[in-house]
Formats: C-alpha cells, sequence, structure tokens
C-alpha cells in the first residue's frame, strides 16, 4: 500500500481503471493540458526513451505507460511533487517502466547527452513579472511560474536530452508562440507540428501544442483546431473523446 | 476607358458593382488568399499611407479603398501586371489615392524610411527547389515562387517601409510559419496576430495569415480558426460573409 498524506486524494486517471493517481488541490492536480499533451505526443510503441520534463505528480508518464512499453524517466524539482510521483508510480506499479528523479532540470539534463527519443514536457506558461496570475500558494506559483525555469531553460533541457531527429512535444500558452519558435530554433529545435485548443468556437486559441523534431528542417503542420467546450458548456464530442474514449489517435510505430 | 488585352476580361470585385478588376487567366488573376489578406488587414480608416508589396494586378488595394480613404502605393516588379494595376487603378477612379510603382521591391523599399502606417503582402508562396510545384507560366512561376525575391526579402522590405508601431500583414503558406517568425524577428518584426484558415473541418491549415508590429513585444493572439468549405464543397457561412458580404470585419479606426 502507498501512503496518502492529510491533503491527497486518489483518483482515477479519467474514466481509466487501470490507472490511478494521488493528487492533492492544494498541491498538485493534474489538468486538461497535461491530458491534451499525452494525448498530443507521437511515442515509440514497443521500445525506446522518453523524458518528461516538470513531470509534478507524474500524470504524462502514467497517461503515455498506457500506449508505450517505452522507457520513461521523469524529473520534478519540488520534492514534495516529486515524491507524490514516485508513489504514483508504486501505485500503479509501473516501477520497472518509470524512473523519477528529484532534481532541477538545468543541472539534471547535462547528464542526459541526446540519449532520449521522445522529451515532453507541461512547462510552467507565466513569466514571474506577471504578478496578477500569480499564486498565493508556493506549490502552484512554482508550477505555473517561470520561478526556477524559464523558457529558455526548458528548451535548452529539451534539446540536450532528445536524441538528432527525436521529438520534443510541449503544451504551452499561444501568445508565447513566437517565442517559443525562436528560442527553440536556436537549440536546433524545429517545429514540425502545431495545433491550437479553442475554449469554444469563435473564441481565441488558449492552448498550445507544440511538436519540435531535433536537427529538423523548416517544414511544419497546423494540425484541424480542437474546441473543448461546445456553446452550452459541455465538452465537445472530439474532448470527450479525448479524456474518455481512445488513448491517442497520434500514437505511432 | 480604359484599353484591355486579347488575353484579359473584367470581373466584378466579388459582387462589388464599385469594383472592377482587369484580369487575366493566362497573367494573373486574384486568389481567395488576396481576398482573405484584405480582409485580415487592419487599416487606418480616414488617413494614413499603406504600401502592397507584390501587387499583381493591384487587387489588395482595390479591396482596402473600399474601408479606408487612406494614401496607397502598390510595388510590382512584372511589366504587365504592374501594367494591369495601373489600368485597374484608372478603370476605378482611383488616380487619386492609389499609387503604383513598377519595379523590385528590393530596391524600391530603400527610399521608404518607416513611412508606412501598414505595409500588406501576398508574396511568392514556394522556394524555387521546389520544382514539382513550378508552373510553367512565366508570369505565373514569378506569381508563386521566390525567383524574384524570397522570405528574406520580403521582410526586409516590409521592415524598412513600416513605422515604428505599424503593422505588416501577410498571407502566405502555415508551413513556412517557423521561417516567417523567425526571419521577421530579425528585422524587428514581432507576430502579433495569427489566424489559420482550413479548407474543410478536420483538415489541416493551407493558409496562414499574420500580422506583425515593428517594434513590438512578443505577444501574440490566435484567432479562431476560418473554414473555406463545408463537407458538401459549399462555402462556409463564414466565407461566404467574407466574399460577399461585410467589408472587412477587423476595420479600425
Amino acid at each position: 500500500m502507498v501512503e496518502l498524506k492529510s491533503d491527497e486524494r486518489i483518483d482515477y486517471l479519467l474514466n481509466d481503471q487501470r490507472r490511478q493517481i494521488i493528487q492533492s488541490p492544494t498541491v498538485f492536480a493534474f489538468s486538461v493540458d497535461a491530458v491534451l499533451l499525452a494525448h498530443f505526443t507521437y511515442l515509440p510503441i514497443k521500445r525506446g526513451r522518453v523524458l518528461d520534463l516538470c513531470t509534478g505528480n507524474g500524470v504524462i508518464p502514467l497517461f503515455l505507460t498506457k500506449r508505450s512499453q517505452a522507457e520513461m524517466v521523469g524529473v520534478e524539482i519540488q520534492e514534495r511533487l516529486y515524491d507524490m510521483a514516485v508513489r504514483n508510480v508504486q501505485l500503479n506499479k509501473l516501477t520497472d517502466q518509470i524512473d523519477m528523479i528529484h532534481g532541477d532540470l538545468r543541472e539534471e539534463t547535462r547528464r542526459f547527452n541526446q540519449t532520449f527519443d521522445v522529451v515532453t514536457c507541461n512547462p510552467p506558461y507565466f513569466k514571474t513579472e506577471e504578478p496578477n496570475k500569480r499564486n498565493q500558494n508556493e506549490h502552484l506559483t512554482i508550477a505555473r511560474h517561470e520561478v526556477y525555469c524559464d523558457l529558455n531553460d526548458v528548451l535548452k533541457a529539451c534539446s540536450r536530452s532528445v536524441k538528432s531527429g527525436g521529438k520534443v512535444s510541449m503544451v504551452h500558452r499561444p501568445n508565447r508562440l513566437s517565442e517559443i519558435i525562436t528560442i527553440a530554433k536556436s537549440y536546433k529545435l524545429e517545429v514540425k507540428r502545431l495545433k491550437f485548443v479553442y475554449p469554444k468556437r469563435h473564441k481565441e486559441a488558449n492552448i498550445l501544442l507544440v511538436e519540435f523534431a531535433k536537427d529538423g528542417q523548416p517544414d511544419l503542420k497546423v494540425e484541424p483546431p480542437l474546441y473543448i467546450h461546445e456553446e452550452n458548456g459541455d465538452y465537445t464530442k472530439e474532448m470527450t473523446k479525448i479524456l474518455y474514449g481512445e488513448e491517442g489517435s497520434s500514437a505511432h510505430g
């Protein structure tokens, strides 16, 4: 049995009885962004190595192991979240497949030497100088604001972890697309796929999914848009399918 | 009366009885891309100066004069197209508002010294090394392929023509977005608005509309997507409105 701390609870990972996840409303609970990133990510099915930076409670690797037998590594800087991630791996009996590392991605990735086939990351979105968006809670602040790592740190860490020709997939805010593309290019990460997510039809996009290829050539696809909600607030059919249906339409061998 | 050459015809500019346009199927006829660029472009209404690079037969200025009294200048390198553009200005009695220049944008823009409020451009989309897409017809080849100017030339020309804080709007192919953003940034053009156009729902985007601000800060909006066709091939309601309805929802003072 895995121990729970006072503010934690165990949820099923969406409606999937095969995966449970320890969460805490005051420390870390996964968002729709994590679900979308996991769904968007191309994965090797049988073998290979996948790295998840800013892994939080390990939600991305937990999702990805549902459709890949690749070896997975997560890196988390907050000890409290790292501890949840380790227990999540134990709870789901995935200790043979997932390895969690407690550390700073700026340091830990130094030794990865471009050995990963795929790197995923759901980084902090907000610049630290955006105080109105800054959360009072320290754990949530670190997860959402560029306190310990900024976009440059994250893309540099991705680049030195992934193989030449390997993929990096990230979820972020669309308003930062220009910075994302130019910083990524400075680390030889070339955008290959973009998907914009809109809260409803006729609204501006509020989530960006982006995939880079290390040492890739400039030539990218913009996938069909995804709408989260219908006008009445219900999830759209497509979003319902992502949340409760198939396990990632973009999976490939 | 304006003279017509043997392969030319006069069309109404969409269904608007106020604008006519000389076109030629073998030389130049405007595309939906031009309509979308004209519609997407923010314009000063009463005064100011607008520059259209790669103006072809002058279709963009003809559209823009429907909703702006700004002074307009078009630049076209092909003498045959420039000649059509001049006759189009005469045909529509717009010689007081639109000035056409026959020349190479790489040279002509040297003297513009950042004097324009808005610059528009529907440049050649294809690299010259894409021979399968290369058109046999010389006029069409020059309009569609980077024979006389490439993306770098175009963005450099835009940047030195537009005022600090002024807007540049362009239509292009989404697969070149990464190049567009990085080259633009090198000329101090920062992306502020993106709109992706999809041929149908559930298809990849095939047209990109992008607006830059000269000397702007990184922070951009991704507008709601636009679909051109319904599943049955009809224009969507939104596209019908752009083609035959209002004159640019994005117009502002």
